[in-house]
């Protein structure tokens, strides 16, 4: 079990000090950074000190908004995850097309100021509660904090606005959250809730070989319970399905601290490798993001469309994909990120073809541990991850 | 404050007692109850003696399973919870119409005996993929699992079967998970998850004067990062929407144990009393194990419609309640568990008279800490709870 830290490690080490600035891409790329509380906030004054400048010098306002339209998004193969190229429009005032959108930034602006202030965070749903005349739906004060993010140029996570938690983490770690030490193989079976801000969490150690990934709440039950990471050394973390913010900060913060290989479990199925590639390189929503959100270099453990045949998973525990299912399948094989590692290729072209798919439930049919018992240590024993 | 512990306990331990056994009701009754792992392992046992006894002796074999239609469910009013009648039918194997129920009814009986041995939790999807040929879709294995409680009398968590976890607590709460101690004071701001199986839970200590049940995600984690526990003593717990079985169970743990009263923050919505009554008096599919998986005496403390105008909450916070609102709204008043409280019917007709209702988020229009620092805090002192 050794040599799986080291080898793993070696081949991710190797990647991980190439950032954007490195590439000396042809096109010019925008990312932003974690920014501290205070830089945010002079960023603010800052720029409204220049709004302020232009309307005295009889100019009026507007903001330079970055685009993030897909034709604005490069997937960038050295770094293996999606960026925001450097597009940008002037959101005007004075200008009918753009004053509403332009006057919703600004009270933005306004309210992260403020929580800069106080120092606490909120979530997307108090920010839209707070001007509810202005806002007049959700998804408008959603989009534009993203915008907010790119005027600014720091993660969303720098401006106190946090989503819903969701994920959940235990085994070989210790860390801290909000200043409470939490020792993750005390946690019993239930585990603990990974905390929705990321800059309160700090200190981490750990005396584990790789984390584990895993898609569903159903295979982290079984792993918790069973102690998995008694008899291998590792942390077992979940965002129980679609993988949210604060989930995808926290895997990569782990990955970044501790050095650690991540080894991903999910459905034998497109969904299963989707949720895999946002981990990986990220959504096209928050690419302008990518650099923080993502973690470099997951494997893929299980369940692969080969592992139906090669562990003689019975036929009536698998399902057929449907017509979106196939094409969901074939267009992740147009994808960049999938065709950069043949192994990944090879095995969705078998999902593909032999149009079945399976859960990671499908392993009870040869009885409840056979997951933790004898189908996790035999891949991990046979170093079978790509 | 300290008086909101003893005026609140006293209308809950008048109330704890009171059992099914102790009512005289006309109608015969059936509740199930927790039993020890050993104890269902030799109902089981006895129960399969009896089929062979059975069918040694040429009669072939069937399940006497109750019922658990609509006409079989009765509210008690003394109790305030629904129970279920003790109608029941015979599940005959040699019968055509039963033969197929029949045949689930021993397999789930059997992997309910392998679970006992093995002193393993499972979830309903793995029970189902033990057997998809059989099951062929997990609807019918579910069912059969909660006929299988009503057989062998027992609760759900009795046979080891759990659901996903969603709940998260934190304050003023001590507890075992699985033989570890969780300090809820010392999680940070994430909380602990709630474990699945609430037979590993045990050990409560708290020094609080009340829980604290909200309904949504949000509104939790501005109490969990405002520390609001150490202003108010109190344990804070959340299911984040929908009251699983495990939250369920870890409420009235709580209450019962800790004998604290429960004060309830939902939306002033139909849905948000729904909520409310889920966890006081039970949901009608698994009404047969009423006794365990509801938390008597829960007060309705905010955010009531009352409130709306009380608290000054701006026109355009307030959304209109729809079509069907208004209808849930209305069938609601007929329900008992309403009826029985004359301060929840009138509230109730003020929502559904205004045809308005609120998010708790609402308040953030106030500024953000104005749920913990303003709202709450009011409510407490005022004692304003129904």
């Amino acid at each position: 079990m050794k040599n799986l830290k080291s080898s793993a490690a070696a081949s991710s080490s190797a990647a991980k000090p190439l950032s954007l600035s490195d590439l000396n891409l042809s096109t010019a790329c925008r990312e932003v950074t974690d920014l501290p509380l205070t830089s945010v906030q002079s960023e603010i004054e800052s720029l409204v000190l220049s709004l302020a400048h232009s309307i005295l010098s009889g100019n009026g306002f507007s903001f330079p908004v970055p685009s993030r339209a897909a034709a604005n998004q490069l997937y960038v193969p050295e770094l293996d995850r999606i960026v925001l190229k450097d597009k940008s429009s002037a959101r005007h005032f004075a200008n009918v097309s753009t004053v509403r959108k332009a006057t919703i930034t600004t009270r933005i602006l306004q309210l992260i100021h403020q929580l800069c202030l106080k120092n606490i965070h909120v979530t997307k749903r108090d920010l839209f509660y707070t001007d509810v005349k202005l806002f007049q739906d959700q998804t408008q004060s959603d989009t534009i904090l993203d915008d907010v993010s790119c005027i600014l140029g720091c993660t969303r996570s720098s401006l106190n606005v946090v989503a819903a938690e969701k994920g959940v983490v235990v085994g070989r770690l210790i860390f801290s959250d909000n200043g409470d030490m939490i020792d993750c193989t005390k946690m019993g079976m239930g585990g603990k809730a990974i905390p929705p801000n990321i800059d309160r969490v700090g200190d981490m150690q750990s005396d584990a070989l790789f984390i584990l990934l895993v898609e569903k709440d159903a295979a982290y039950m079984r792993l918790a319970e069973d102690r998995f990471y008694n008899r291998f050394p590792c942390i077992i973390v979940t965002a129980k399905g679609q993988p949210d913010v604060a989930t995808r900060l926290f895997l990569r913060k782990m990955k970044t601290e501790l050095k650690l290989p991540v080894l991903a479990l999910v459905d034998s199925d497109p969904y299963g490798l989707k949720i895999l590639s946002v981990y990986g390189c990220g959504s096209k929503n928050m690419s302008y993001d990518s650099a923080n959100l993502t973690t470099p270099d997951i494997k893929w453990l299980g369940i692969r469309p080969s592992d139906l045949d090669k562990y003689k998973i019975p036929e009536q525990c698998r399902l057929p994909m449907t017509e979106q299912d196939i094409k969901t399948g074939r267009d992740l094989l147009e994808e960049d990120f999938v065709k950069k590692n043949p192994g990944w290729v090879e095995e969705l072209n078998i999902m593909v073809k032999s149009k079945q798919k399976a859960e990671i439930q499908a392993l009870s049919s040869f009885g409840f541990q056979y997951l933790s018992e004898v189908y996790l240590p035999l891949k991990l024993q046979q170093q079978d991850w790509l």
